[in-house]
């Protein structure tokens, strides 16, 4: 078979070596290994074809999902592939179902609020996949807000066992992914209940279902949610809702490595520091951050692969169309999120590093790093996931019309995408937690104390309230100091500002909530100071592999810039650059644009996505887009008769004015 | 039965008249009562039922489509509704279909494009719905560039017809709506070739398919492009591709009234202006926009009622917790959408108002201001369009977890609204007309050519150059005068620095190529000053009913200072305000936030929205969300069984460790 590449002079103006930037985008050549053989393993089994998702009823899709997960269980456990490897298996298989829950929450929430006795009995059990888990916290009443959760766990110490209730509808458990079909167990959230006082939330694993026929436990209400945003997408998994009308549990199953309640009913915290569970937290958001650079980078894909094949006007004299990626407008759009996507990949590395710090510290019981992690990786997860959400809409009207269809894969990576904006912490809540995390260390300036971390910059306040940006030309915005002084100088000016204006009410919780919108405003200037210091750092160091540095400074700062053009009033407001400054930095982004240009294909080819799990018609590799499309369209079940179904109830009576015998 | 109104309480807060604000809205007391008349006749019939779409499978939903439409077709005929009714009652039943199509391009483009004869023969078939018909210009490989398009019209003086063909697999009409499988005619769109010439694209009207047994005829294939984004949505439409292979149709099948092929193959221009053809597009476009409020006012109705329902955090002793519309944050993002489907309401108005005008005018053979309706036709279609489209899934977001379940209503209307954004004009191609045109006024101020219209402030460029914002306190930001001097600073500012930059390139298309990005955020900067001037100039004029005008000033000023929140880096860089001034309107906006607080939840009922349309469980009219959710819940196919299909062929498998067994 004859394989043309439709992009291959694309490839060949490339200016670097594409197999050594892939290895870079993987982090390691071990990751890239890793990332490339199980996405192949994938791509070449037919269990894990998912093109006819969108024709698939609930039903259907549901029981597809069940199949695939159940075969890459046993793929993982017959290949004997490591967690690693096996965790990247599952995301390639790319369809949300009840595996991401037991793995990513059940397991880990055991591992972290059991003890030693729960972890060995339970985690046998679930590490086989003998029972099936999920994480039940959410209410259907309540959201962000955990401590507001009505679900009851009262213990009777006549019996040893908590009674598990929910006392009102707004109570029932509601969101859990694999709780409405699958799960065996799961892991619950509850107000503690003894000898009648209220110790507030805490964990408790409950059985659900008969280990015999699946039928839900006496006690137990337990249903799907129904369809969610999409076609496909998250509909493929059961979310669930789960009402409790006075379920007994023994005691044993409280989540007891904090605090535990005695058999006589007494509650006893543990020695062990609270602050483990938000090491756990900095570990599920790093690994969100980088989740939004794959997803990211798989829209951006498509979308510059498409751009290089689409033709669109600028033919006066009837010969050949202008690629759209020639369009300034164009690369206007794409460049900054293909620029993202990298900025959110060496972030996430960065994350990564910082989880493992954090970690040892928090072992040697050294807490002092920890609220600078935690706000770091907070406003991070919240400023990644919203930038790629609105990237991934963003490509899909940039590939036109046809972004539309749903071949394109575009539609139904956004609605898979978008509730990462919300799980795991709503994303305007968690930018005001950075925002008070910054105001708290705004207050401490000067009080000996210095700020350490991703803060590290607020110690030399008196420095950048003061300076203005030495940028006279417009090559000097491609110097890391100019770049960076300006970012710290509006990141600080901002969150100064706010403190001033909150100082100004007598009741400082009022202040917080009227001035609720700049404060948001004040965490994300940071935040994004974070990610471009971070690139600045990667491009800076040493990246090997023939012109892939080069590559990586262009779109360090077309990164930098844009976001600079885009929040241009927060900078000028803070008097960081001038409108002149502002002007040269624009005027460097689109010799950038130029620069990147011959670069694309080849940057997004370094992402080393199959066409399988880009599950794209335009992002193909080989650019092959128009008849894909046609055959595409053949395979719509509207398309089984050339007469469709219908004709005889509804078209001909209409057109012969005989409503009459119209079925209606 | 009893109903409680959870809203009372919002409801009673109210300091103006809603009644009187549901006129205001619709236009007229007429155009109220046509409203309010077909939005119940569709609310109350079983017939236009729409809760179970997400759960259909394609061919049942094209299906439904089809029943829907031939229903709303009998009623129409049965009740005598007039034109007026008969749009207002297809647009309330709210699922895409050929309809649409038929009425909307089919029609009006033998109406614009036909001879008398034409007319009489064509639209009297097509106004009994005898024959059906959509519009087919886009094709496969071509979208936004007409006159790129490759299907081919050739003469044939031999048989007085015309060889309709699809020279490439490009060339094939791709996407029109109802083509797929429904339409038995179509106007499509080619070359028209006599004598060798190519004259360029016209308009012929085609059959397509058998009037008897609705069989494609000989040289044509026709079918349906497949699955679209979101669940129901678009895919209720069969919008279809088709290819001719020499496919033969009488000469007077061409849509002559701007140009003809005699008998002997000669071409024609007639003496009827091409002119009017820019008139047509007026005409659509500004529904569009008039569309764009509806759809975004349907969002905010939602996120609003939800808003007022909801409740997170903010009791720190067990009692009751604050509703999220009680938030700046949510103030912050939810007022200026609301505040946004209100001027785009008005800026519609007066967008009909400029069609009539236009209209007589070109009656008249007054083609002098239709450059300038055009352009301003052009902007605001993208303008509002691409505001909305963000808007809608911003109040998604709004709405919490919840906001991304298909009965929220949300996904739905994001599905189904986007492709405004590409059709009928790409949102960006638009804009750099509106560019354009722009610079050519410019080039043509002190030429004694003043500019009139929504240009008209572009002859007051002497002052409006050198002018500073006398803005002194917050309250000066309520100033319609010192609020428009602003836009209208910004605006010409900016489209000024363009030509400016424009000049110092030699080759002015090159230069235009060039500074694409910044000639779009001019033309944006001029249609935000158009929508702001119109929605000044509405609550400046005489408003009835009680507190009615208040209201929309606030809203009005909400709308201009969300604006120039957003946009504050063009205002600050073209020295349109201080920082400091920019600080005062933040300071006012958030007085006028608390003012609207109040009125929220009754300035949405103004909509006069029926359940039934709204398709919202969170929007619901009553706020009683929570036991609605279970029943809609309730409903999912998932839920038919306690234990699922599939349990014994996986689920048992795998807890069993007997993966033999499994069906993989």
């Amino acid at each position: 078979m004859e394989r043309v590449d439709h992009l291959a002079d694309e490839r060949n103006k490339a200016e670097f070596n594409v197999d050594d930037m892939k290895i870079v985008w993987a982090g390691s050549r071990h990751a890239f290994d890793v990332s490339n053989r199980m996405s192949r393993l994938v791509a070449n089994d037919p269990v894990f074809e998912k093109s006819k998702r969108a024709v698939m009823s609930r039903k259907e899709l549901f029981k597809n999902t069940l199949r695939k997960s159940v075969h890459a269980w046993k793929l993982i456990n017959e290949l004997r592939l490591s967690d690693e490897e096996g965790l990247k298996l599952r995301s390639f298989m790319d369809q949300p179902g009840f595996l991401d829950l037991h793995w990513g929450m059940f397991v880990p929430a055991i591992k972290g609020q059991g003890t030693e006795e729960q972890q060995q009995k339970w985690l046998s059990l679930a590490t086989k996949m003998q029972i099936i888990g999920c994480y039940a916290q959410t209410e259907l009443g309540h959201g962000s807000n955990v401590q507001g959760l009505e679900t009851t766990a009262t213990f009777d110490p006549k019996t040893d066992q908590f009674i598990i209730h929910s006392p009102t509808q707004t109570s029932s458990k509601w969101w859990p992914g694999g709780l409405g079909k699958v799960s065996t167990h799961a892991v619950i959230y509850a107000r503690l209940i003894t000898n009648g006082k209220d110790h507030g939330v805490h964990g408790f694993i409950v059985q659900l279902r008969s280990l015999d026929d699946h039928s839900p436990l006496p006690g137990i209400t337990v249903g799907d949610i129904g369809m969610k945003f999409g076609n496909g997408a998250y509909n493929s998994m059961d979310n669930g809702f789960l009402m409790f009308d006075h379920f007994r549990i023994p005691r044993d199953q409280m989540l007891m490595r904090l605090s535990k309640v005695t058999r006589e009913g007494k509650y006893v915290a543990s020695d062990v520091p609270r602050q483990l569970v938000y090491g756990t937290m900095v570990y599920v958001r790093q690994s969100i951050v980088s989740n939004a650079s794959t997803a990211l980078a798989r829209a951006v894909c498509i979308a510059t692969r498409y751009s290089a094949v689409r033709r669109q006007f600028g033919s006066h004299d009837g010969g050949i169309e202008t690629q759209v990626i020639d369009y300034k407008t164009q690369q206007n759009r794409l460049f900054p999120l293909l620029a993202s996507a990298y900025a959110f990949r060496f972030v996430g590395e960065w994350l990564k590093w910082l989880y493992t710090d954090v970690t040892k510290r928090l072992e040697a019981s050294d807490f002092a790093t920890l609220p600078e992690a935690h706000a770091c990786t907070a406003g991070l997860k919240s400023m990644t996931t919203s930038a790629t959400s609105d990237g991934i809409e963003e490509c899909r009207k940039l590939c036109g019309g046809h972004g539309y269809l749903w071949c394109s894969g575009l539609p139904e990576l956004f609605a898979v995408y978008v509730p990462a904006c919300t799980y795991e912490g709503d994303n305007v809540v968690l930018q005001l937690q950075v925002a008070r995390f910054l105001m708290k260390t705004v207050s401490q300036l000067g009080s000996g104390k210095a700020p350490s971390g991703t803060t590290a910059y607020m110690g030399r306040a008196k420095h950048l309230l003061q300076c203005s940006s030495g940028v006279r030309n417009a090559r000097d915005w491609l110097n890391p100091g100019m770049v960076l002084e300006a970012f710290e100088a509006r990141a600080l000016r901002m969150a100064v500002t706010c403190a001033n204006n909150l100082s100004k009410f007598e009741n400082q919780e009022q202040g917080f909530s009227e001035l609720l919108a700049d404060l948001v405003e004040a965490a994300t200037a940071h935040c994004q100071l974070i990610v471009v210091s971070k690139f600045i750092a990667k491009v800076e160091g040493d990246i090997e592999g023939k012109g892939v540095k080069k590559q990586l400074k262009n779109l360090c700062y077309i990164y930098a810039l844009y976001l600079l053009h885009k929040h241009l009033g927060d900078f000028l407001s803070t008097n960081s650059v001038t409108p002149e400054q502002a002007s040269l930095a624009n005027q460097q982004l689109r010799s950038l644009y130029s620069q990147v240009r011959p670069n694309a294909v080849a940057l997004v080819d370094a992402f080393d996505y199959t066409d399988q799990y880009l599950g794209s018609v335009l992002g193909r590799y080989d650019g092959n887009v128009y008849p894909k499309l046609f055959e595409e369209a053949l395979k719509d079940p509207l398309n089984d008769s050339v007469v469709p179904d219908g004709y005889r109830e509804y078209i001909r009576p209409l057109i012969k004015q005989r409503f009459r015998s119209a079925k209606l």
